[in-house]
């Protein structure tokens, strides 16, 4: 049973194919917010060279955020609209579920942070409990400084990863010292392969989104939204 | 410091460019050992669409294995070939390390596995020291039961993963039980972004390759060898 990811929340576009336990094959590019034009070819580029068609796939996994609006949207758009065509299940999957899955360590809370800009990240904390991740505080839109002082005092030994790590490493190793654990390289973006993995089980387990229903979890208002708030008044 | 790294050890192809501690890009694809004619291109592809030149890399990164046998000439060949045209540092790194590498755990040991057919993997035994990962048991080739009695008896916790966790899970379940973490599918495969984080790493402790001598370490001689010394008995 083939499952074909996408994950656009972050710079990091990145699509995947797995076949049940195997990775056939990922394709990531951190190139600037250029999703829209990139996407699509990304993902023909690896099925051509797999001798996949669209239409040999089973399920469609996405990132359905929280990270860029615009990124979000058009990951969205594109795996909605291969579901359609095709009539196949479409599996939508937490960004921060996605990267925090990247961390197959049970001996911590694993916390991943996608920038928010403004001193602000997305994050929430999870843990890996009998091989499972679970989710153990919801997704959430935070000050940095607030967040790290809550992991401080109430957390024990904490893992990290995202693109937050890159724009606030000197904090967090500040706050957290010892008792952190920022993920290598590796392991730090969005990887299309966790998403298609954790879309994958979740349809195991009876979860199917609608084409027609799915949005992006922004966890918070963009800028057109927040003006028309406004105009409202 | 961009770092360009190949890991064609097994039937994962996979290419990635690195900016210190950013991922720039990565393309892996499960392909029934068409490396020689996919490998280039795949790089190239990534480098395009990055907007990079094989000439903006510092340093490459290659797996030397152990592996296919073929498949470990062609990557240190094309990595060996570019060294050599442009003049720049290459640093081979174990495969092996570079599996252990996508455990980011420092709460057991990491046992990577190879198939190396006829009941036999390629393995060796690492951990997560203060954020550092350490070899252990240097790698070797061995029946798998024999590697899976020792791995029960003189070890606590265990983390698995690679190509060898395909072929032998139901037996590596069977002997180790509840001591076993295997891989998600997403960390399970040889990654070049392993290769090239450990790469960039060695390299800033002095390590250099030269990209005359650089050979594969297979751990076991070829048919062609094996031949070989029967000839000259």
């Amino acid at each position: 049973m083939k499952t074909l990811a996408v994950d656009t929340s972050t710079m990091m576009a990145t699509c995947a194919l797995l076949d049940e336990d195997r990775l056939l094959g990922e394709f990531s590019l951190n190139q600037d917010m250029s999703h829209s034009e990139n996407l699509v070819p990304m993902i023909k580029n690896m099925l051509d060279n797999l001798k996949f068609k669209i239409e040999d796939v089973d399920i469609f996994g996405v990132a359905t955020g929280p990270g860029s609006f615009t990124g979000l949207r058009i990951g969205i758009a594109t795996v909605k609209a291969f579901a359609h065509v095709f009539d196949k299940p479409v599996v939508g999957v937490s960004t921060l579920e996605g990267l925090a899955f990247n961390f197959p360590c049970d001996n911590g809370f694993i916390v991943p942070m996608i920038d928010a800009r403004r001193n602000r990240v997305y994050s929430g904390v999870y843990k890996r409990i009998d091989g499972k991740l679970k989710k153990i505080v919801d997704p959430t839109i935070m000050e940095v400084e607030e967040l790290l002082t809550i992991l401080r005092d109430e957390y024990d030994y904490i893992m990290i990863n995202g693109n937050g790590t890159l724009v606030y490493k000197d904090i967090i190793l500040n706050v957290l010292k010892d008792k952190v654990n920022i993920a290598p390289v590796n392991l730090n973006s969005c990887r299309a392969s966790s998403i298609g993995e954790l879309a994958f089980l979740k349809y195991k387990e009876g979860k199917r989104d609608n084409y027609y229903d799915l949005v992006p979890n922004y966890l918070r208002e963009s800028q057109a939204q927040r003006e028309l708030r406004k105009r409202d008044r």
